[in-house]
């Protein structure tokens, strides 16, 4: 009972599924100057740290054409996070809020989405910069940032 | 060799990891007009389709809050991709390119990241605009769209 000793009132915890439907590979890891998930900026927009995204050697041709873009997005696995909670009290807002209304680690698949700016490409090491996370983080995924399917500056949320 | 018979000229295969490093939970399906891939838009862009979000009971608390969102990201798994093309290529570019300079289904980790217009939130099913994915598709996560982190109108791509 570990785990449900680890909630804070308001928040609310399920039993997940009793087997996985896919798998994942983990493509590379992340290194950044984060030791620990205590030292992460808040986010990507308040970060300028630079990171390094190591590729294992199996994939690396599929770095070919990269380095023309600006932005990428990293898709990665929060490894250290739990799966469990559907609702949660963050320590920055104080007050419940729904699983798919926060980009909290904590969720039933923990895979963050960051739009980071591409510095450099060498072999199977990229450079990046505004990384947000905790070093060693996996990697499983690289894709393109295009503004046409992916920028919305109007975009809106609650206070 | 049935998959070896679908590379064409160009394209990199490679022999992926013996075994998965982490599992996914399908935590729903997309519903879309589109009965087969052959169908879908190019992508979000180019789309102004309606589909529903059947998110499983189980994650239903999840979605609180969600509704004060104009746009989402879906994360969801395309579950018709192969996985072993390094580079790969596209139709509409036909020439090679990097799978990771590439939006295309096939990766090592068959992830879509797509944002989206929320058009309402009941119960467990959520309407959306823009949507691109083929029916039935499996989805893995939601995520509010924050233009603070997410937008960046200026990023730039090759021609």
């Amino acid at each position: 009972m570990a785990e449900e000793a680890g909630i804070r009132p308001g928040e609310l915890r399920i039993d997940l599924p009793a087997s996985f439907d896919a798998g994942l590979y983990f493509i590379g890891r992340i290194r950044t100057p984060f030791k620990s998930r205590s030292e992460c900026p808040k986010n990507t927009a308040e970060s300028e740290a630079i990171g390094t995204i190591e590729l294992d050697q199996r994939f690396a041709a599929g770095l070919e054409d990269v380095g023309p873009y600006s932005h990428l997005w990293l898709v990665y696995w929060m490894h250290q996070a739990r799966r469990d909670l559907v609702r949660q009290v963050p320590a920055h807002l104080g007050r419940p809020r729904g699983t798919f209304a926060l980009r909290s680690p904590v969720r039933p698949n923990p895979i963050a989405i960051a739009a980071v700016e591409l510095v450099g490409v060498a072999g199977t090491i990229l450079t990046v910069r505004k990384i947000d996370c905790v070093d060693g983080t996996p990697l499983i995924d690289i894709k393109p940032y295009f503004a046409s399917t992916d920028s919305f500056p109007n975009a809106k949320r609650p206070g």
